[in-house]
């Protein structure tokens, strides 16, 4: 059966069953249909309790197709809840853009997934459509304080903001706008960005409050003066316009999962140029109403675990109880060389070579001092023998494990049991969190104590551009923001090619973009796609709605 | 106090009870929130009832401030309900842009106005972007089958389907999309119109039901060969995929007004290079429901009344009960040669000079079989004597007309009790509805029957490039589609600077539009903005939201 097929065989709950359940009050529930609704954490009650522990699930460096983050995050809360804990899943909302392209959702798979499916897919609870909307007001303000008369001397050439769609759209991105004479604006180059690495995604997902919320867009840079003196949205008194626009998408939004553990799904920032986790505020109910939160950071650990440390648990006050890597089969032998047409057989050899990569992942948990537990997502196509050697080799290097078959199984039956098990003690272990670095050193030395203390590189050589773009960093007094890394996935190096756990590389860092509202200074190494394009064979040719109407071909 | 202040200052009954005044049962209802719902046609009972009566509320040639047809509308229905009468309210979704650039909201005003007012001239449920979505989906799967080798034959520059946003933005009328090299698409000029101008948008208005949409999307025409050949959706095989992405915003959304009529709320395509009225559906869910259905058509009675009977009407397989001509003492000053400046003084014989054009517009209503009534929208500037002047000078020509005070009263008050008596009155006259003209006509005679019948004109006049359009439209079997004119609403005449009830002149069509997925040729008269700007001080500099999340300065 697809996901699709699975996720409508589901017994969906009416929401506030799953919310009486999780202690929401009623009062603060806003319903989105009968299975969607939003929470309004000013109306939850003050209880005084401390707040629930957090299990970050983050991956080893994956293989194309991904290692299945989302379905260990969902299976492993709900095997958590079926041992007795009180627990929430607190998740990214997916983009439409690639739904409509490749792959299908984004809301777990198999027995564990998050419903209703397609309707978090397609356009939930409006919350893209809302940022959308807000980006592409300021986006026009912009243009339009321009073309009447241009008093902040904004400078058309270096305007940094873009206009954002949902939609994979490769002809739009790089456009000249602006034509068709002086009624019309004023041309300039321009180009669009999917919507989830519109900075203002980023700023949603980073505010603690709504006040938080203002305050962060009023300090987004959205270019410079013809002398080169940044210019914000303070400058074009806008916030509150912004602010407006995004009050109601700033809540929570609660779903459940197949098994019937309550999840919030809320935000989605790019994992590249932003830092690839859910809402600050999401988190932050979760933790107010369960003993654990199951969240996820996009990517590999050497991207998504350090910005969840050193981006998100800053902006959210928060320190993580223990880290799960999720692993497979697959991606271990990739990493020891199989090629991706044979990953499927076995090979007792390549997964030993292929742990390099997992190892590494594991030791720069443990820098952060939190506890790592390794997640062995299993696959049809894994041997016995492989998944015994795998779970031994663990044991030798002293590191937690658990085979987990939460695909095939969801939190309905035993299969994340193990895991669970795993999860439950290494939240008995004592936490020493500190982030990787302290904000008051150089940018420059934040990106080298990552590439060397994270990806195991010996140094990074910064481009003339970037060299530059440091410099006028400093100069603007942004040098205090921490470092949003934006490299391949797939690979400790910026070479997506070199695989295992590589050593005597350095990064190459192309350019750096301040992000001040939020409140990070993206390092781009390599080129960063952030309008993804269709396929020759877009998803879109499946997708039907059915004469019942139901959604078809969502996966 | 503004709108946005009284609004606030009512008191907004849940939805549910709502619903369960106008007979919805439960199961039927989608909430969104507390104060707005989703209801599922389907799920309402048949019960073998005769549709309700429908009364369209339509006005004479405007000032540009507007006559408040939206106010009258609301507060006939809550004083026909006030009369005892089981009613329900259909009309259109404001557009975010001009929200955010002059004019504030579109949901009424005073104390006839739906709520949650800010809701819904924010995000709403989301129709917009559903909308906005499903179109910009088209355009990058369009863009995208020429970058994956073109098999159709697609000629880049004879695309004519537009991306949309819904803002507005001047600087994205005119673009060249596409730059940056071949794995950046092909380049091509391009433009952007607002949401309410994609012919999706009209299509969504217009279907019967959810098949019937994913026909009306399937025949969109998107562009031409290079051999000139058109081609639909249907050739693109996304008719599925764009029917998903607007299945769930298909549903009409209930909402209540001040005095807690009920209301849905649904669709709102451009009065101008489209129909201008709210869904199909809408109408036709409520006239399932009540007695009586209120209803407006964008623009005056010589363009929204007119496409209302010879577009909607066919669509919805309708004939209106009763027409509301909606007049200002402002207005037929203005139509009498009354400087904007100075609409407020007393002017009895600029009045008198102003009813020509009130005139044409009710003996235009009487030439489709439909009883017309004047409602006099009471404005604060009117004096006594003008008022009594003009209502029996109504009563000398035989025109039913009544005095509303609904921004000031409301339904709660008397002051629209004359208004609906009449309305009432003429519900009892005969109706023998006849369309204007016949489909079988050919598209230039349409075109002359409505300029002659309607406006007034000595004919019709076809540019060079309206008549090789004309050619193309008959070679390509479209003839048999009715006539969409786009023409300004400021007069019967395609120059707006032309007031009261002229004569001798003539229409100048300088283009011809197939919209063949909503079923009309597009007659453009001078030039029609799709794409609004911002003036120099947007609204959106005044709105902010206040620490207890409440929007300000939405007017």
């Amino acid at each position: 059966m697809s996901d699709l097929e699975i996720a409508r065989a589901a017994a969906v709950r009416p929401i506030e069953h799953i919310s009486d359940a999780a202690g929401i009050p009623r009062e603060a529930l806003e319903f989105h249909g009968r299975y969607k609704a939003k929470i309004d954490p000013r109306l939850l009650p003050e209880d005084g309790r401390s707040p629930g522990k957090v299990v970050l699930v983050s991956a080893m460096s994956p293989t194309p197709a991904g290692e299945g983050k989302s379905t260990c995050t969902v299976g492993l809360a709900d095997s958590l809840a079926r041992a007795g804990q009180r627990v929430m899943i607190a998740l990214r909302e997916p983009s439409l853009g690639p739904v409509l392209g490749m792959k299908g959702g984004a809301t777990g798979g198999g027995y564990s997934q998050v419903l209703p499916m397609d309707e978090i897919n397609l356009h939930f609870t409006g919350d893209f459509h809302a940022i959308t909307s807000a980006n592409n007001a300021l986006a026009a303000l912009i243009d339009n304080h321009i073309h009447q008369g241009n008093e902040l001397g904004i400078d058309p050439r270096r305007i940094t903001f873009k206009r954002v769609l949902d939609v994979n759209d490769r002809a739009l991105r790089e456009v000249v706008i602006g034509l068709g004479g002086p009624t019309q604006g004023t041309p300039r180059r321009d180009g669009f960005d999917i919507t989830v690495a519109s900075e203002i995604m980023a700023v949603f997902c980073l505010a603690a409050d709504p006040a938080d919320l203002k305050e962060r867009l009023a300090d987004i840079t959205f270019g410079y003066t013809y002398d080169r003196r940044p210019l914000t949205v303070r400058d074009l008194q806008v916030q509150g316009a912004l602010a407006l626009l995004l009050k109601d998408a700033l809540k929570p939004n609660l779903v459940q999962t197949i098994a019937g553990t309550p999840a919030l799904v809320h935000g989605g920032p790019f994992a590249n140029i932003a830092h690839g986790c859910n809402s600050v505020i999401a988190t932050r109910t979760a933790r107010r109403l369960a003993d654990i939160v199951v969240t996820e950071a996009g990517f590999g650990a050497d991207l998504g675990a350090e910005k969840f440390m050193d981006i998100k648990a800053r902006a959210a006050d928060l320190a993580p109880d223990a880290v799960v890597i999720v692993a497979t089969i697959r991606a271990l032998k990739m990493h020891g060389g199989v090629a991706k047409a044979d990953l499927a057989q076995p090979d007792l050899e390549a997964l030993r070579d292929g742990t390099a990569n997992l190892l590494r992942h594991v030791r720069n948990i443990e820098k952060f001092g939190i506890p790592p537990v390794v997640a062995v997502n299993r696959f049809g196509t894994d041997s016995q023998e492989e998944l015994d050697w795998l779970l031994s080799w663990c044991a030798g290097e002293g590191i937690a494990a658990a085979v987990a078959d939460v695909w095939g199984q969801g939190g309905g039956g035993p299969g994340g049991d193990e895991l669970a098990a795993e999860v439950l003690a290494a939240l008995e272990r004592p936490v020493t969190f500190s982030h990787l670095y302290p904000l008051d050193l150089p940018v420059d030395e934040k990106i080298r104590t990552i590439v060397q203390e994270i990806y195991g590189a010996d140094g990074v050589e910064l481009s003339v551009p970037a060299l530059r773009r440091l410099k006028e960093i400093e100069a603007n007094g942004w040098s205090g923001l921490p470092v949003c890394m934006a490299k391949t996935q797939y690979s400790f190096s910026d070479d997506a090619g070199l695989l295992g756990a590589p050593k005597g590389f350095t990064v190459h860092v192309r350019d750096l973009i301040p992000k001040t509202g939020a409140g990070f200074i993206v390092a781009l190494t390599g080129s960063v796609m952030t309008m993804p394009g269709l396929p020759k064979e877009p998803a879109a040719l499946r997708m039907d709605v059915d004469a019942d109407g139901n959604a078809v071909g969502l996966f």
